[in-house]
């Protein structure tokens, strides 16, 4: 099956992106719906599959073959090893036919004997080409990032141009072209025939070799910093027609369950093509199902905490600290709903949970204007859709499972038999301190960080911002915020394990409750005996030679616990209480227009503080 | 109390080294055996201990506070800024004032108004000494190897010479001097009493940003590829008495138990202050006690695999296929001796092991030129000296513990009372196609990985090579061999989990015996019904194609399930068993002369073989 034959809309990912053997990584992308596979050769090594077994699994399981992958050191300048090399690619066209894929990526050598002549290269290349055309097969060279010569596709295809051969063409990969900073507008004066394949990759933006760049940090597309979609578009208007193909090579998806991981990765193929059909009149694509446009969010509707007979009066109670009311309880479900302003909490004892004693985020519910069409969107990106029966709510709510197992509820507060409508609820008067949800906070599991970002802003449409890094006391953390409409997620993940020696203090989640007078917010719930953490003296003492604040706030914010970020764009007054059960705090922030943080810096401060609160009440915990 | 009134050999440690609170970095540090402490800002400000307090509590621990760090961006050519740069600065002499320190490190500036002009540089930083002095404090001035204007030390040197201030001196970094490639030889220009302090950082040789190399990758002394007992001496020799006091950013420190961290970083110190004693007529360290030096290793004495009643008889049944003979019974332990050449093998029923089933090295025993001094060398050196009760032998084994709990003997097998007179010993005849074990592979938890380097390279007095990487089919695995006098240990590691989803198969350990004859002894072992793994014939196309090895051997090779590998200066033959109830299996290896690793690119051929093999033991367990 020729690539060029395809509709440009097919999906495919190279055997190298999954963990596992050949047969395991063969299974999930076949399960994962993609169309077709590149051959790696080290997981073709590994098989006991002959090459025709393979290519019979390949078809029983609706995948195409369409590239076998890598060849490289073709070139030589020592005429000897040049006949070693083309009979070693004889080899690797026996294989291909077994196989019955008729394409093989060369990359550029990256040898001390590499060529750096043009016209003996192309000849070369060209012999090869001669030799794989009388197989039926053809060869898409690819220009490495880091190859001796040839590192940039201007220069591969300089080579190709030269070598003019039917059976000779280009393979284009992403990174390596967005890694080096080229412009992937020079495609268009590339011819399309001559455009063989197509590799995808994302990556953060790092400064470091670009060998190693590439061999451990690249991200499925959207979970990084390249523009992808600027990227295709010239490829697909050149007139490329083979199928979308991911080539990432990450430490993560390395060792990751096979299975989920091709499900990530087919999301974010989804979304890339969606991006470049919406954004251009691309032929290729304009038969391609687009899932529809993310409705708008307006906002967090509610967090829902699973709690038990333990926990669930120790939050109740710090929410009436912080000024919430009990507001509602469920028709049917033993769940609780408090309230202040627009800032609504459930407290489900109903819900699974992870331990006695333990409290979760649950759920976390988003205002979207039309929910079922954001339901929608999240099935077509491969979202988990979660029975009725998993949430507090008997409204018609469409839930979804995120990466972390979080429920994300789609939701119109404002509606008519909108979800308020299950509860029996006797609203307050306003006039709290408290104003609405300013954030909720996620702590992620390290494997499922880039696919948290991503799932938010494939399914969700936020904007993810760059990630950060917190020097934290018991290991660094990242750090991504996402947005969009009022929503504000912060997502969190632990380098490695973080601080195991030192229990009860890892992977907290909190929500951020909004005010417009921190200190007067610390004031009323010290007083009415919320448990809010003291922040130590030396953080007062520093804030001072910083900022030179005013003595008075100073000695004011000091006494009540209320921590001080400051950026150019704005501040930022946060207070937190303790760990209320195993995984979650409270947050009380008054943030000034303008400033976009949630106050990253103070985390070290918070946490440390937190452990001390944890080492008062389990002193056996402490070390030393 | 003032650093350079203090013998060279102090040792300390800043607290940004370890994990946890200000409190369990300074409980850490003491019960390690330090002598004082850097004490790193955000540690202070993080804890709810007065500067007063804290002096205290390390006055009461042991520990003096040699340095107060760091104070950035000082100096700006923005005369404001620089004025309330030095109102900061005199908040954090108070500060040092109630802690009792009288050293502040200052970084070079980093920030976009750094001071350029060199005289107007000197001029700041002399008015900063002049504050400082005023207070008796004094200011150790460190180039930042990404310093604006400032990033080696030659220039530091220069601004420090022109501010001319007797409170104004030099702070050395060993990773900012060595990340450069700068010559530290050049200390030997500057005056003595100019270096004011001193800190050391090893790392691993990386091509990225040198500051992101320096705040995840730093490692101990003698963990990394920095020549510190080169940078150490010069240091020395220029007249330096502070004390020498490590500072190392790294991922894994960050999170895991300070205690222990504090004691592999002590050992990484002693280790380095031996090596400079040894090599070099330093006057400030010879008087500090040196361990006695490491005596020679001479091979492998035996392994000991914890066994139960099910793994017992498969391991057994294994090894007598391989050619092995059970030759002795301990007199008074369940352990039975296996012997073929000098490849021994203990099988200890009574041993402590994971869990039912199981098998695992438990013991691994070196020939030592002399047992009872390489014990006491060990123990200089903080290893943990391990009850005798815990090995299989009533002699007189010295064992220590390795770094992830294997235990290490030293013996001496011909001596006369040696430990093989603990076993009724009926020697078998020679004849086996087995002489000796080649090396034993012990897969260390990621987090102990540099430790247990610098464990066999300090305690031992073993050579580590280089790390490399290898692309395993369940996730990345490091490989770092340490060898010494015919003692080889693949130690590996994987990053992350590494397969977790595909249970049985990570972090195998084993052991490889050494054959002049890999297909004789394959052959023998198969048709004593040795489970040899088979390996898949698309491997065998591959290495046709790579060498166009003879057709005769390569068809025998394939048949045996005999691996190849070949490098410039050897090749190397080598089969594996199946997995032997849970982590251990065993490997026959021949090696050419030249030849220096063990097979690390058939690793991942062996691991899918090792998957398929459980796969067929238990098919649950298959994705898909």
């Amino acid at each position: 099956m020729h690539p060029a034959d395809e509709p440009a809309a097919r999906l495919g990912i190279a055997t190298v992106c999954l963990s596992g053997t050949l047969e395991d990584k063969l299974a999930a992308a076949a399960a994962a719906g993609f169309d077709g596979v590149e051959i790696f050769e080290p997981d073709l090594l590994a098989s006991p599959l002959s090459p025709a077994e393979i290519r019979r699994r390949c078809a029983d399981s609706g995948l195409s073959i369409d590239l076998y992958q890598p060849f490289r050191d073709l070139d030589s300048v020592d005429a000897d090893r040049f006949a070693a090399n083309l009979r070693r690619a004889e080899h690797k066209f026996a294989v291909m036919q077994q196989l019955g894929t008729d394409t093989v990526l060369v990359c550029s050598a990256v040898a001390p004997d590499a060529v750096a002549d043009l016209d003996l290269l192309a000849a070369q290349m060209r012999a090869l080409a001669e030799r794989a055309a009388r197989h039926g097969l053809r060869i898409a060279y690819e220009a490495l990032a880091w190859g001796t010569h040839i590192n940039t596709y201007e220069r591969s295809w300089e080579v190709v141009r030269r070598g003019d051969h039917p059976a000779l063409g280009l393979c284009l990969d992403s990174f390596h072209i967005l890694s080096r900073g080229s412009d992937p507008a020079g495609v268009l004066g590339i011819p399309g025939e001559k455009l063989f394949f197509l590799q995808l990759a994302d990556a953060p933006r790092l400064r470091m070799d670009v060998l190693q760049w590439s061999r451990h940090h690249r991200l499925f597309p959207g979970q990084g910093a390249f523009d992808l979609p600027a990227f295709l578009e010239p490829v697909l208007t050149a007139g490329y027609t083979g199928p979308l193909s991911l080539e990432v090579f990450n430490d993560v998806y390395r060792q990751s369950d096979p299975r989920r991981t091709a499900v990530d990765a087919m999301r974010s193929l989804l979304a890339l093509r969606e991006q470049v059909a919406r954004r251009a009149a691309v032929p290729a694509l304009t038969t391609a199902a687009v899932p529809p446009a993310p409705p708008a969010l307006a906002g967090h509707a509610f967090t829902e905490l699973a709690v038990d007979d333990t926990s669930g009066p120790r939050i109740a109670d710090a929410l009436r600290a912080l000024g919430f009311a009990r507001t509602g309880r469920h028709r049917t479900k033993p769940v609780d709903l408090w309230e202040q302003g627009t800032a609504r909490v459930l407290l489900n004892a109903g819900a699974p949970h992870p331990g006695a004693g333990n409290v979760a985020v649950a759920a976390l519910a988003v205002e979207s204007t039309d929910p079922p069409l954001s339901a929608a969107r999240a099935a077509a990106l491969c979202a988990p859709i979660l029975p009725r029966d998993r949430g507090p709510a008997e409204a018609d709510l469409a839930a979804v499972a995120a990466p972390d197992g979080t429920s994300v509820f789609f939701c119109r507060t404002d509606a008519t038999g909108g979800w308020l409508a299950d509860f029996d609820r006797t609203p307050t008067a306003d006039g709290g301190l408290i104003s609405g949800t300013d954030h909720v906070a996620l702590a992620q599991p390290y494997d499922h960080f880039d696919e948290a970002a991503l799932f938010y802003r494939a399914v969700l449409g936020m904007d993810p911002e760059p990630t950060s890094e917190i020097a934290a006391p018991f290991g660094l953390v990242r750090d991504r915020t996402v947005t969009s409409g009022g929503v504000r997620l912060a997502l969190t993940a632990s380098l490695l394990r973080r601080g195991e020696w030192a229990p009860g203090v890892s992977d907290p989640q909190h929500i951020a409750f909004a005010t417009s007078d921190a200190l007067a917010a610390a004031r009323a719930a010290r007083a009415a005996g919320a448990p809010i953490l003291d922040i130590p003296g030396n953080y007062y003492e520093d804030l001072d030679a910083r900022y030179g604040l005013e003595p008075d706030l100073l000695h004011e914010m000091r006494a009540l616990g209320v921590m001080y970020d400051r950026t150019p764009a704005g501040e930022y007054r946060h207070f937190a209480t303790e760990v209320l059960g195993g995984r979650v705090f409270l947050q009380v922030v008054q943030r000034s227009p303008g400033y976009e943080g949630h106050g990253e810096p103070d985390s070290p401060v918070r946490m440390a503080a937190h452990r001390r609160r944890r080492l008062e009440r389990s002193p056996a915990l402490a070390a030393g």
